[in-house]
């Protein structure tokens, strides 16, 4: 707020994280079906997730209402066949939060690596002046 | 379940996604102590954060409570000061965290540069060199 620099006050606060996203079971579904473009069907993408059918159930349908996930229900010779796929919205949405994602695991390796070597990034001076 | 290669079946599950680091003012709080080696004062941290003090004391709560985090609370000159520190467990926690993370940025980027180029680096320098 008061302090001004080249540096926004909240660095770490990665609002950019949006919270449909980042939660972990919905996290999987969507780079699973970011992985797959052409759509997994509900049992591969259960499997892929880990996920048990109700849980991957209530996550898509919140993805759903979100216009994240596009769900279609087919006939495959008398039994109903679910598929997902990823929107373009939802693919859109993913990839800024993934931006955010990437800050977070750069700011951190950034330590990580700079402790290796001893030293700390110019970049995480302390906030303190006095 | 039929689709199998020399991969895991629930490759995108991210089990190791740790849900007391993952939720985002946790995530924040943790990134900010890594790169604060020698500590934070309350206010600082909840400045870097963005968080409101309600907010921010109930997380810390949440890390101290699983000993991510020590408190110390210290009288400076007549006022109480408080400062957070990361502990041994907590950065060990929060690196193995990372790795999961950067595997879900590098399965997401490993399609996102077919679609758009440069946005992402193709690989992250490894967080896990013990």
């Amino acid at each position: 707020m008061k302090k001004n620099s080249s540096k926004p006050a909240a660095q770490f606060a990665y609002e950019g994280l949006d919270r449909v996203i980042h939660e972990r079971a919905r996290l999987s579904v969507l780079t699973s079906l970011m992985t797959h473009p052409n759509g997994l069907r509900f049992v591969e993408l259960k499997q892929l997730c880990a996920l048990t059918d109700g849980n991957l159930a209530r996550h898509l349908q919140v993805l759903d209402e979100d216009k994240m996930v596009h769900i279609t229900k087919e006939d495959d010779r008398g039994r109903a066949q679910t598929t997902v796929r990823i929107t373009a919205s939802g693919r859109k949405r993913y990839m800024e939060y993934l931006t955010i994602l990437e800050q977070v695991v750069r700011d951190a390796a950034s330590v990580v690596q700079g402790n290796k070597e001893g030293t700390l990034p110019r970049k995480l001076a302390p906030l303190n002046a006095s």
